[in-house]
């Protein structure tokens, strides 16, 4: 989701996998980004991807002054492996005063410390996306969800074949199996709240909210 | 989304932080799952979160047959930083007969390489969590989204102050920004498919269908 038009600007700092990620992400989304990492060759890999790239140590205070990183609405710490220098220059930039400093952590304690030392946000992206890649594989009639709390989820599944050929009213997965479909997925077309009267069609992807439990019922009866 | 009974099993090869949280995900779902690394410390982090945990080079063909892979529904090579050994297993497990064998991917190129190996299905965990930290962080509105199309999304968004205490017919987000609002959470509770006399309160996050275009209107305008 991206704003058209804004003045926000983000910096990233460590341009491995996540920090590269974000940062042409957020480019391609419009944002101004300045990207800074200590390897040229780092730097030379997204250099044509973003508003700003610098070879530099972060961990050098000045070299950050002369950015004018304090100016910056967010910065992200990606540095990975190198604990240190990640908690060092999230100390540096809460002290120039930068808003909002979200940081990378490596585990638990990490994070922590992280969070002890001034980050406003601490991020995890091995681990998260490790529970996101579970959750996805032990059904793949599930093709993505969004937990929207800890008992409800909300999923997309694949029309189950025993209801192809029926509508939402007849179907009525609501009294059957305590779900709610609030929209589906025709191809690239995308109807939301489908009525009684809406066909199931082939290939058609269902999004429904329910508990877990209706839910895990639902993929385990319907199929 | 947890299937509550199930007997289909899975193993992890490689455990550094993506590896072992698809392995303790899908372990406290309930499922079997063998985990193997060639580090021991690695082995005992793990052990007691999941089913069985195996210390051994997963290079060796003899010592993935001793353990029975073949008989694995899914196999997670979750090994990183060595290349030629991620590639190396993903070959012999397809060798061996794995039905559905996943792998962790450090770039395109070498995901390239997986598919042609036989991998039937690539992750790239950092990447893929780069682009979603991105999202969340353009602004403080959306908590959470999922693509439905090219140009839709589903987005979990904070109730604008200036609709709080208006019902969603009074609201009308449909005609004003042809967005869809098909849950509410309140706190824990989420209400599927809420009504025209729903009322907006103070704190609910509204989930919402829409263009991104509308979405992003909606963000735009009415905060
Ligand atoms: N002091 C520093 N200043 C600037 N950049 C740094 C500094 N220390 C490390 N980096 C950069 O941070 C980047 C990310 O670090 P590293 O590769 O250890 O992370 P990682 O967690 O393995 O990354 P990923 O898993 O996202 O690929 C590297 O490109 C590295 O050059
Ligand atoms: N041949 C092998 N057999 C078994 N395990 C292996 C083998 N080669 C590497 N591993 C294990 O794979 C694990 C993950 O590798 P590595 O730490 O390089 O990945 P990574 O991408 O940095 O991980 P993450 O970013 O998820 O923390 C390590 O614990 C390592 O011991
Ligand atoms: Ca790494
Ligand atoms: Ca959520
Ligand atoms: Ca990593
Ligand atoms: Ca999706």
């Amino acid at each position: 989701m991206a704003k058209v038009k804004t003045q926000k600007l983000f910096a990233v700092i460590g341009l491995g996998r996540f920090g590269t990620s974000v940062a042409k992400t957020l480019s391609r989304m419009g944002y101004e980004v300045l990207a800074i990492d200590s390897s040229e060759e780092r730097i030379n890999e997204v250099a044509d991807s973003v508003t700003h790239a610098v070879q530099a140590d972060a961990e050098d205070e000045e070299t950050l002054k002369k950015l004018g990183i304090r100016n910056f609405d967010t910065v992200i710490v990606a540095i990975g492996s190198d604990v240190q220098a990640n908690i060092l220059v999230t100390v540096i930039l809460k002290d120039m005063g930068v808003r909002h400093v979200v940081a990378k952590a490596q585990n638990d304690l990490h994070g922590k410390v992280l969070t002890k030392v001034g980050a406003d946000q601490v991020v995890y992206p091995e681990r998260d996306m490790g529970v996101r890649v579970a959750h996805a594989l032990v059904t793949s009639t599930v093709m993505d969800y969004l937990e929207l709390s800890p008992v409800h989820s909300l999923v997309e599944i694949r029309s189950p074949e025993r209801f192809v050929g029926q509508t939402l009213g007849k179907a009525d997965l609501r009294a059957r199996y305590g779900i709610t479909v609030i929209a589906i997925r025709k191809g690239d077309d995308v109807m939301a709240s489908p009525g009684a009267d809406t066909l199931i069609e082939k290939g058609d992807i269902l999004v429904a909210v329910g508990s877990n439990d209706d839910l895990n019922r639902f993929e385990g009866e319907a199929f």
